[in-house]
């Protein structure tokens, strides 16, 4: 996707060189645009856990290549390389709890790697695979896209060209991938397919991802949209403004409940009642197929409540990180919610469209057991 | 109540001297402690339309005080004095549009001296009016609170003792009022009662007026709590983490919906879907009986955007207003919306609790015509 009119994805290996992973660091939009150098797996695991970059499919990226910077430049003291690899996937698997993307990388990584018995060869395979698992990643949310278009299209049909009022949270957007997005792929396409498209933006606190990393993305693209607190969807609805609502997802179970950005389930409830429909967009990689009851089963990260406490912005040309409450008032910062798969009309995956039912998605996905 | 141990009200008419009417000003709060002087009715249609105070009770005597200043000392070029009475009148009732308790008290003011032929004693008059509001206003926080005591203390024996959790939503503080508050009064009551209680804090955004005020006035009075995002409720309410949604109201009408700060909504919708009791305490200037769809009758105030595009916050000793969505991105701010009676388990009025019906709030109200 385009920042300025130039091209960009969120995460390559440095051309030439010692190897060197890239990403956009996240933290500095919509203010500020830095790419971050990370050399080794240490600095990858501390960009994951600090969310210099975030969103689902893209953390499981940088943690394949991680594994594969990992496996470049063992430390000189490492004397089994097994356990090395295994201590290694661990740190990585533990940066986030949440998202399920994390374990499906690394795991691939690992299964590629188990293989070879030339440990030489290693490093090699690595890198190959987190290409491969990158690759993958940006296919699937093309064709996300896709799938996603043609309830957009049915939804303008409806209308008659009306314009078509999406409400979307956090950010499940190309910077959350590795391009496209996954709730954004369907908005892009439908907007460049000249279908009158226009998003409500939730800001999405604490770390409005929503209002940092939405709005600039689809500013980017051109896309028509408006940023509005967490608190405004429901009323939005209430008075038809809302067409669809469109999230990605951290943790999909094999009935359907959705982990995602916490609010989420607000959001859901809302639409619910007020008969509009609600969809999430996710790539396969974000199923937990092993998982039935999301809230029971999903663990839900608790990030630190400076988060809560404190707004990042800008003024005067630095970005300030001012404190909201009071000094001694204490905060609680859950980062993630589940919606039960009852309040889900379908998901969007790379092989279409399904109801949120464990036979929807077996349908869709024989595979999982 | 008390702020670093010294007992305020939030408004007050400073003794001696010119006519002065005094206010805390909720701007600058948890972080400075600024009072401010208001002189004329325009400093105070001010104060309300920008919010230096804010709250449906306290906006209500802050009006009434208004109407006093503006009869204690009319601009000289006033020759018809009742169409000076009459075009203030109309000032303060623009000032805010939701809120229903501005027209009851600017229209109690005007009822008391529309009675009195001597013009010379009309301010005197007005004056008494708008003291007798206030005292009313306080009374029925007062009595909010008993009667909002008797369902903690219900739930506590439920629970055997253990803590109460109670999620509330914006301020409907003493801040918001003159005293005790509407939603927190019987917070107030069950924690001086000895009840082992602690409040989730919504920051609700876009004003912060959980974050700043309702979690400083907790501080305050001592009672544990903790401050969340807009986002978290939901959450909360999935796992077990609330015992009880208490909030206050800006205008209700004779059916039982509520309207109150924008998300109100989605929080009543998460506790329907989790079986927590919903209650919403108000006094009984903050129905409106004339209308019964919340929905469609009672009218949305859309604010500045600006306010969802910026957060006010506290760095090295200043009050930023830092930036936080892209520079072109454009926003959108409704300030309420409205919650319909169907979610709603029960009012709490001066005059007791009863059902979120017509029937129920007849039973307590046969006057409502």
């Amino acid at each position: 996707m385009k920042i300025n009119g130039t091209q960009y994805r969120t995460i390559w290996l440095k051309e030439g060189g010692p190897a060197t992973l890239q990403a956009i660091d996240q933290r500095f939009l919509p203010h500020e645009f830095h790419i971050e150098d990370m050399r080794t797996v240490e600095e990858v695991a501390r960009a994951i856990r600090e969310m210099h970059l975030r969103g689902a499919p893209l953390i499981g990226s940088a943690a394949a290549y991680g594994m594969y910077l990992a496996l470049a430049s063992p430390p000189e003291e490492v004397t089994n390389i097994w356990e090395y690899i295994s201590q290694t996937a661990q740190l990585l698997m533990d940066t986030r709890p949440t998202a399920v993307n994390l374990a499906y990388a690394v795991g691939r990584v690992l299964a590629a790697i188990e293989k070879e018995d030339d440990v030489a060869k290693i490093p090699g395979i690595a890198l190959q695979e987190a290409h491969k698992i990158t690759e993958e990643s940006v296919e699937h949310c093309r064709l996300i896209g896709e799938h996603g278009l043609e309830i957009i299209k049915d939804i303008s049909k409806k209308k008659k060209g009306k314009t078509v009022n999406i409400l979307t949270h956090c950010n499940a957007g190309w910077l959350a991938c590795i391009d496209y997005g996954t709730a954004t792929a369907p908005i892009y396409a439908a907007h460049d397919a000249g279908i009158d498209v226009h998003v409500w933006v939730d800001e999405t606190r604490p770390r409005n991802q929503g209002a940092h990393l939405t709005a600039f993305e689809l500013l980017h693209h051109g896309v028509p949209h408006t940023v509005i607190t967490d608190n405004t969807g429901g009323h939005l609805m209430q008075h038809g403004m809302v067409d669809l609502v469109l999230v990605g997802s951290d943790r999909t179970t094999r009935r359907g409940d959705v982990a995602n950005k916490i609010g989420t389930y607000l959001k859901a409830l809302a639409a619910k009642d007020n008969e509009v429909p609600f969809y999430v967009a996710l790539p396969s990689t974000s199923f937990d197929f092993g998982l039935r009851d999301g809230i029971k089963e999903i663990p839900i990260e608790e990030r630190n409540p400076d988060e809560v406490s404190y707004v990042h912005g800008w003024f005067n040309g630095k970005i300030y990180k001012v404190r909201i409450s009071p000094q001694d008032s204490q905060a609680a910062n859950y980062a993630f919610d589940v919606t039960p798969a009852r309040l889900v009309t379908g998901l969007i995956t790379e092989r279409g469209a399904c109801r949120a039912t464990e036979r929807g998605i077996s349908k869709l996905f024989p595979e999982a057991k």
